[in-house]
């Protein structure tokens, strides 16, 4: 089994299957850190990261920036003086994917 | 009478004056686009800047980050794909000070 961090993520169209009963408990144990939430209907995978000063926060944006370019997939990210919510889910399928719980492995790589 | 964005931010204690009505509609014209908002209790500007991708959004989301550390007052920022929605108001004082008409006018100009 492939850890999460070395997964990359595949393009998603809509119709792809949300990620399962079975993967969720697979994957939620590498990823302890990471809430899941559900927002109007919407599950997604939320943490937040504290940081020293708005400049370490920023310089942790574009961090993140970089990973959700190089794999195509995107967070949404609640930018605080101190400490960025990051939160992944998939917009196409309403819900949760592999690529999400890639991305938070990754992000916590940062 | 200066021009928001010629302005400077002042160093803001708890304690001091929240922006007075008179100040409110004085500024309010130099800044359209802004909604006032309030959030559990605290009124805060509000405006989403929309982008083509998310390169040009994160590059937003840095100049804001440029002028906050230059002026040591700093936003929310939600950032999404193609847009960065961003909150100005005063922690301190809970509520709206000069400085946040003179920083979302700054903003305006990015």
């Amino acid at each position: 089994m492939s850890e999460l961090t070395e997964m990359k993520c595949i393009a998603c169209q809509a119709g792809a299957p949300l990620a399962t009963a079975a993967e969720t408990e697979k994957w939620k144990p590498k990823i302890p850190d990471w809430e899941f939430k559900e927002v109007e209907g919407i599950q997604r995978l939320e943490r937040m990261f504290d940081f020293n000063n708005f400049k370490e926060t920023l310089a942790f944006v574009n961090k993140v920036g970089a990973i959700a370019e190089d794999e195509g997939h995107h967070p949404v990210m609640l930018v605080e003086f101190r400490n960025v919510t990051v939160s992944w889910w998939t917009h196409k399928i309403k819900g949760l994917h592999a690529n999400d719980f890639i991305m938070a492995a990754k992000t916590d790589q940062l």
